[in-house]
């Protein structure tokens, strides 16, 4: 369903940034990248996605400039997705957006845990530092998995995210 | 498009968040109510949603308890749609999306202005107080119309956000 065409929709920033990021999977694809998800395989293998929604959200992300894809190998030529800096910006919408499902949806054990890595304090529903009282930026974020992770998931995308991690480091996957 | 139902997918709290508010039409039903919008013709006008869509996404919103029906007049019976504690605490998501887009996609001229109401300074991107370093709920906030607002509108409900207010107070719409 579009939006409609007229001036108080289209000069909003929130609807304008729905019109750009407000559909499951693309924010989806977005959080998979903050946890160092780049290639193709890994983001449909973790979210489940078919095929060619994935490619369609890709390519769309890439267009609107909020990622951007990199050559990572020459023969056969591969390549990977990764956040650009106005993707990266996307952080505290992701980042309130877990909170609110983990503090405001019935019985939501966190399955991640977001830290100050400076400090190791979880942050607020925010997206800051209560110890420190900064907002944290993606880099200084150190991810857990929390209570509700399933840690026998055969998943090798989230087996590969049971190690508490940087946010944004491109993740190792052990392809068994 | 439904997301799959494996328990990834289900049990992380952003794709959980997602499932409720992962739809553009159903985040702007919960801003225009952060603005103090409350009539289900409010919504209709200020949104240009069809009717169909605007009742359904205010029942899901109820039904998830974001959103309850108040009767404000018995005779003849009115109702009207209000934030839950549960809905107010999506303010941060809100907030943050709209910075995203203020600061990242070409050519936003800011519509509106959310600026810390005991201090009178503007938000930052994750919607804390910069001079205070606290985070702002919505309660706290005053708005008010920035450079990209349309002065001259003849949305009523838009002309009735042209006067600074605090989030979250009932709009009284002037309905010539």
């Amino acid at each position: 369903m579009a939006l409609g065409k007229d001036y108080a929709h289209q000069q909003c920033s929130i609807a304008r940034a729905l019109e750009v990021v407000g559909e499951r999977w693309t924010l989806l694809v977005v959080r998979d990248a903050f946890y160092g998800v780049r290639r193709y395989n890994d983001f449909l293998v973790h979210l489940g996605i078919p095929r060619a929604v994935l490619a369609t959200r890709l390519q769309s992300l890439t267009e609107a400039g909020i990622m951007e894809k990199r050559r990572y190998q020459e023969s056969p030529p591969r390549e990977e997705y990764v956040l650009t800096d106005s993707g990266k910006a996307l952080w505290p919408v992701v980042c309130t957006l877990g909170g609110w499902g983990r503090n405001h949806l019935p019985s939501t054990r966190p399955t991640r845990l977001f830290l100050h890595a400076a400090c190791g304090t979880e942050l607020n529903a925010y997206g800051t530092c209560p110890a420190c009282s900064v907002p944290v930026p993606p880099e200084d974020i150190e991810m857990r998995p929390g209570d509700g992770f399933d840690r026998n998931t055969d998943n090798p995308v989230s087996r590969a995210l049971l190690a508490p991690r940087r946010l944004l480091m491109p993740l190792e996957v052990d392809r068994v």
